[in-house]
């Protein structure tokens, strides 16, 4: 049983855990719930699925923000270590017992390199970098506390975001890297995002290892320089069976096979959908039109509108309210107090407007998880 | 000074307190900040125009979800009360010593409703209704504790969300909430959301004029039945000077005016952007491209990406990611490190994805303001 702290202290609400062991239709709305027969199903599918090949898991925190979770994606198997975005998504995956992290970003700025250099005292760490500067300063701050940080030189094979060109200048980085004190040049990092979104798989798969094929190119020429390339990290839900069994990678991030949502749901039919909001129905005019009492502050619409899970009839057309889901009523009428389980579009950014999770099992309350990750900006 | 907590308790990333008196550029990235002296400025201009009508306002607290804006908004007078969207708003409202708080929205529920009735011991609150049921169980509810709850009824006006219809409906919900023991029937609630986004401001007069007519009418029609109507609240930051001062409309729900953001700038030029997010830039090309340290999870975009606060020949064209941002960089290139500051396009959903705001003057941090409200969704 976790312990939940309310840092505002509300009064009268009572504790989240007091709900723990009462069925699920007493938790307050809007809640985030995952089923956890269906997280469990899906951390299994995933472990199984890298048993017996070279690439490894690591888990994408990102996704969950939930170190209960990463420590189970952990326990699962056949996993490295856990990803993350961000600096302070590190430090309370450290707080939280978790040994090997990787931040798959680039870590700016004398300030946090300082924090990075600190907690790699705790753990073992490992960084994205694209730019000599990030490599000269990281050095500088793991000189002061004597840690070693791993160091992933990001290429950039199409996503257009963060990366050097595949090639002469991840060769250059990573040789800066290489010969810098206090890192330890791993190897590469390159994310196939721009493809994960391609709904047809056959083409996906295309799109994917065509790009793939670049970091594995440059991670030739790298060690055809003599450079050892230990680590090609990258991949995601969305190809983790196309470029996790490609020759020359050796993890994949993967984070949303664990949650899921809608949007992933037509990509992966395989994985099941164990994260929904619940939500209460605050207005009805007993036909065709209700109102929940959940909006764009409690769930991530970037993806598009939410569906409603039980409800098929019936639809969200513009989910543009803070704090109300409008809902065209197709099915029976929906009246005040009824409860309706909503599905999010991305579970990412869903699950970074809570502070906790339900966790749920034969219509019980089994647990309640912090979201510790939540609000981890920097 | 306030004190701000970190219930993760992160290690060696210091107390956001300690950069108080502080330069701004050593706060961590991305961070919100407000900027004091435009905030206080636009405090003023509003209390300013409600000195001398007969409506006052009653600041939506949901914009920026903290406590000491809240504070400041009451103390620069002209101001009944505070507005807020949830019933875990009130409480912290009311744990910050708010004394006069309205629940714009339609509280469901058995367990909520307790503590609705709960926290009325400590404060004046009242609450939206629209439902016979809700009045019901309000009354249940408020016959356990001994308190009073003032209710409005809401009437739809046109934005097709929650509420009555205007007239005879909205006399005999009045009607039931004025019976109801332990309930103090205020009288209407009502909100001319969908005409605030009218750019062009005689048009957006003449429309919320019509919309907010069918409220002074409906209540009208109530008080001719021998019933008194004591409240009529609604507007916002958008309409604040037209439909605030209609006859028959008595409290302002204005929020947005406080810290501003670039969407309302277009529609209110006379209150200054006084909030952005500072980031810093982890990724360059060295001349079109660079990427900031945030994105979806640290800015909200449902009213599109936000724009760079000194720097008009860049653009996001695309804010799709959740931690970065990819700026096309059209005036003079940006390096690693470099420190940008964007305005939101919409403050509201911004506000509640962070959990301190800076509070800074002349370049220095002044205080730092807890987000007591972020995350608060039931």
């Amino acid at each position: 049983m976790t312990q939940v702290s309310d840092p505002r202290g509300r009064p009268a609400a009572g504790r989240p855990t007091d709900l723990i062991g009462k069925p699920a239709s007493l938790i307050p709305t809007p809640a985030l719930v995952v089923e956890t027969e269906a997280l469990d199903r899906n951390l299994r599918l995933m472990s199984d699925f890298f048993a017996c090949r070279h690439a490894k898991l690591r888990p994408h925190f990102k996704s969950h923000k939930c170190v209960t979770i990463a420590r189970r994606q952990l326990a699962a198997g056949n996993a490295v270590g856990i990803t993350c975005a961000k600096l302070s998504e590190a430090e309370v995956l450290a707080a939280g017992g978790v040994r090997d992290i990787l931040i798959a970003n680039q870590v700016v700025g004398r300030d946090k390199l300082q924090r990075l250099a600190e907690l790699a005292r705790q753990c073992r760490l490992a960084v994205a970098v694209d730019d000599e500067s990030q490599v000269r300063q990281l050095s500088a701050a793991l000189a002061e506390t004597g840690a070693t940080v791993g160091v992933l030189v990001e290429v950039d094979i199409g996503l257009g975001r963060c990366g050097v060109p595949p090639g002469a200048r991840a060769l250059l980085l990573g040789r800066a890297a290489a010969a810098a004190a206090g890192i330890d040049s791993l190897g590469l990092q390159s994310y196939e995002g721009h493809c994960i979104t391609v709904l047809d798989p056959e083409e996906r798969r295309r799109q994917a290892l065509a790009s793939m094929g670049k970091a594995v190119n440059t991670r030739r020429l790298i060690e055809a320089s003599g450079l050892l390339v230990r680590v090609l990290s990258g991949g995601g839900t969305g190809t983790y069976d196309m470029t996790g069994v490609m020759d020359g990678v050796d993890e994949v991030q993967a984070g949303s096979y664990a949650l899921m949502d809608h949007s992933y749901a037509k990509r992966r039919p395989e994985f099941a959908i164990a994260l929904s909001v619940i939500t209460t129905v605050i207005s009805s005019n007993g036909s065709d039109h209700a109102v929940l009492d959940v909006g764009l502050k409690g769930v991530g619409a970037d993806l598009g509108p939410p569906v409603l899970a039980e409800r098929p009839e019936d639809t969200i057309p513009r989910f543009e309210s803070e704090e109300h889901a409008s809902v065209r009523v197709g099915g029976r009428p929906l009246k005040v107090g009824d409860r309706v389980r909503l599905i999010p579009s991305h579970g990412c950014t869903t699950c970074n407007l809570h502070r906790r999770l339900f966790a749920v099992r034969d219509g019980k309350v089994e647990d309640v998880w912090p979201i510790e990750g939540s609000g981890c900006l920097e």
